[in-house]
């Protein structure tokens, strides 16, 4: 008996991003889950993420984007969405079924998820990145993650399965080194072994690579 | 025939913040849609916020944090949430049922939904608060953000009903007048008749009033 043919075959998930953009945290997830995508890498120095048809996927002119073919705008256009964090929660969502919705566990584990997201994103990323905030908001949060990380597992509480939280949260750490060089991250060898062992994983290899 | 006892009026929703913390997001979205819950203000000066419960609640200390006794962590304690925009989403998901997620329609809805409230966390408050890039990014954000809403509805395309995404997109440009006092925002009268229009929702005004 043959299997019956999967719709998400003739899927096609195109990932908008540039060299050092953060389209390289998406690909880390497409990676790591093993969800075929297409990579389109923009010219930023010819301005092309200014220009059509990206304008018309992000309006803001920001990387990354993603175009999935397997949803639609009330108007037809397949779905563009735009915010690493949103497109992470999106093929967590849809596409890497992360989520059991129909038990509490699952809303539970998502709405978790959501936060360290959404922490990362904003919250870690101003310390990270907010001149004036940097020094002492940054230690402060690497002092907490440094416990949650010691703990081991996801970050999500309950969880074993590294996922969309844990993808966002890893890849700032894992831009510490290089954006926060002058940070000694030696009170914190949790952060650092978390670090070390994304920079070995090879889907991040891969994320950061060559298309 | 009585009706069956509806398990939602035995839940409760604490939500902790303190006066100016961006609790007033929450606490708007929660006005705006009839949603029971319990206000907690933690006095910073005491330095409440830092210690337990609290932190039990957010380690990283900040708030607003949402405890949601409907939902239960593995070890058993009522779920607890951080970060403004993944209590937005949990509340929208789980207590406002902006989504159905049976039609292709609501999963859509959503996560542009969850798009535009990381766009309003990250990116609109990066360029909001990050000294360096006020000026330039900010004023590029505006000029889009003028364009989308003079469309009217919803910034989630398609919708027409007040949700999560607006939320959190009017209370950031509503800080705008606060925080950012020296950007002129003539050039952007969409954005101005936003501010305007939020102003004046007596759900916001409630939501940035005394408990």
């Amino acid at each position: 008996m043959m299997d019956t043919p999967n719709p998400a075959d003739a899927m096609t998930l195109k990932l908008y991003g540039s060299r050092r953009s953060r389209a390289a945290i998406v690909r880390w997830y497409l990676e790591e889950k093993g969800i075929p995508y297409t990579l389109v890498e923009l010219d930023v120095q010819a301005g092309e993420h200014r220009q059509a048809p990206f304008m018309g996927i992000n309006p803001f002119a920001k990387m990354p984007a993603l175009v999935d073919d397997s949803l639609t705008l009330t108007d037809g256009r397949p779905l563009p969405l735009f915010e690493s964090g949103a497109i992470l929660l999106h093929l967590a969502e849809q596409h890497a079924n992360e989520f059991d919705w129909a038990s509490s566990e699952g809303v539970v584990a998502h709405s978790l998820s959501v936060q360290w997201v959404l922490y990362a994103n904003s919250t870690l990323a101003a310390a990270m990145f907010q001149a004036g905030s940097r020094a002492e908001d940054l230690e402060r949060q690497l002092g907490v993650l440094n416990e949650l990380l010691g703990a081991g597992g996801s970050l999500v509480t309950g969880r074993s399965e590294w996922g969309a939280a844990d993808c966002a949260v890893q890849a700032y750490l894992a831009y510490l080194p290089i954006f926060c060089a002058s940070v000694d991250l030696s009170p914190w060898p949790h952060v650092s072994a978390t670090i070390e062992a994304t920079l070995a994983r090879p889907a991040y290899q891969r994320a950061n690579g060559p298309a």
